[in-house]
């Protein structure tokens, strides 16, 4: 295991703090656009964060009032409209490796989102474990709105699961904004709050997911991931073996200590 | 490419305007029921729909204030009453056909419903892209009230993804009518509006989506249904190559230099 | 077909009536508990129903106002923590194995919830097909709280099938309760009653479902089970091929006949 307090990441903003990790885009006077140098190195910390000793849960949080306007029009949109196929579908695959990254990185992710959320900041939204937002939140998957389609990053397979599929599909088809109310009637948002409580919202519950029984925490989102298109009778059994393995944690054994001794337990992540 | 247009169905209506077609079953005086004849015709006008130049989305319109009362009882299920399980399976595979036709006819399908929307009528709905309705769409997915399963045409793969398992499981099991207001807060329709201003709703969102990148919005289309039981990996692998195509459009172009110049794109479907 | 109005459980109480099965755990005082016996009992009983010639429905009902309390920590959790990964694998397997039962007994099973329903208990819910509850209900995925992974007994691949991946996730990650009304809203109650009206609406549920083409809703059943993780078109195929099976019952001539009359049809089960 290896610390990830130090990182200094060039292209976002990174804070360690009572094991719970924040994440914001720093460009906020532009809202926070993606660019190939952030999206690389986002894609190479969540690929880190399996083996972080210091971190068990990331937030990843809004700055100036937005969550992230996306890939950046100048910066990315501009040269892929010059790239030859082999380096656009590089640029795709890097981005779906974010993706990637962030569902196999072991730590529960919570959004906490105020404003502009679209485009890929939609979908860093998306491939989040959980989401609180403010009612400004404004999400757009607009991907078609800028002449592509909305499979962008695995949209078309993630947010029909969160949202229903005939709610996704209208979203992906006409790139309209998803008002926070209308998120968090869907499930999109697991919350909302105000905008001077969401970051204190947010770390709360990373706070309150980090005091669990972290291992066990990594294998609920391992497991979510990896049931995704199992048969139910191989889900079945194959959380028969994983929760096994959680209960020979001793944190399992702390959680029957404490009860039996009436107190709160208190959990070491092993 | 050949254009559809011109196309003069007999068992239904088919009309073709600024790229947007508009079907509508033709027996409003029985709340238009489905024969073997229109089963046929459908599968097989949407299985040319791929093909066709001059259409970019379609609508499933009502027609004297009903959408479809499924298939007929005297002109279906009485003859199915009297057939061999050749002939029951050749049946159950054309109607499947249908289902499968419209999800692979990579042009985005809005169901306008009005009245009734039952049997069949309500897989077509449900097969659709997009779902509206009017406050008095009354759907129901009838079958076990005519002695038969909820499995018909693809309703318990699709049905659970669109309103969740649970809800799904009440309608299949009990055949009881889905009201307008609970489709519309489970997320099978995305709008209601009133029945005067249904059609020209329905005809005002196809032309917003026609407007859009259309060969895109045929690659959503195909990736909403094939990545249905991918792995998230796979999906987003899936997605990376999908939207490298699309970057090679011209209408990816069209929209940078479009934002680059301030104006609004003009997207052409290449 | 074997009758099981007779059967005589230790562990639970089983009552057989107008083809109905009401289940009830039978330790009311302490909430009703799961043990290493009631699980076992509870899943050789399930494994049984595909072969009661007398049961066409279950209802999993509430005691004394509550569902249950889920695995016993004295009778259950204490043996866990000093057992081996075998002994353990084949606990988890066991409990993993009446979800199996649960899904592959061809009866619908309704879950009839007042009170306490978390843990264990919250999966025989989720693992029901229907669920109605009262506004005192108090659903928890509780398993993080005693220090193991959100992923038992099939959660993981369930719970976000019912009320959403967002929402699933939140409820596993935090094992928090899900109130009455969230649970409705979200789609995992299908109805809410009072409790002195709870039991009597399950069982009115369980004897329409019942009076109803019990074949065929046993091939609803399998069917939604059978294409959790087909491709849409597979699933079509598999539909085709189930209906087509319906389609030669007598029930489904039962109703064509009561139709052409006028009347009422009378389904044999047949």
């Amino acid at each position: 295991m290896t610390d990830m307090a130090g990182l200094k990441p060039e292209h976002f903003q990174w804070q360690v703090k009572d094991r719970v990790a924040v994440i914001r885009l720093n460009r906020p006077e532009r809202k926070n656009p993606l660019t190939f140098d952030s999206y690389r190195e986002l894609r190479d910390t969540f690929r880190a964060l399996p083996y972080a000793g210091d971190v068990d849960v990331v937030v990843f949080a809004s700055n100036g009032g937005n969550f992230s306007s996306g890939g950046d029009v100048h910066d990315i949109i501009g040269p892929l409209v010059d790239m030859d196929m082999k380096e656009l579908l590089a640029f795709t695959r890097m981005t779906g490796d974010l993706v990637k990254a962030m569902i196999g990185c072991t730590k529960p992710v919570i959004a906490a989102v105020d404003g502009v959320c679209v485009g890929a900041g939609a979908i860093i939204a998306m491939a989040s474990d959980l989401r609180i937002a403010t009612p400004a939140a404004k999400c757009a998957f607009l991907f078609t709105r800028v002449g592509l389609a909305g499979c962008d990053m695995g949209a078309c397979a993630m947010l029909p699961r969160i949202i229903g599929q005939g709610r996704a599909a209208e979203l992906l088809y006409t790139g309209r904004v998803m008002s926070a109310d209308e998120g968090h009637g869907w499930g999109f948002w697991n919350a909302l709050h105000d905008a001077d409580a969401l970051e204190a919202e947010a770390l709360a519950l990373a706070s309150r997911i980090a005091a669990g029984p972290v291992f066990a925490n990594g294998m609920t989102k391992t497991q979510l991931n990896q049931e995704w298109n199992m048969s139910l009778e191989q889900a079945i059994e194959a959380e028969a073996q994983a929760q096994a393995i959680c209960m020979q944690t001793r944190d399992f054994e702390r959680a029957y200590r404490a009860f039996v001794a009436k107190e709160k337990p208190v959990f070491q992540g092993d």
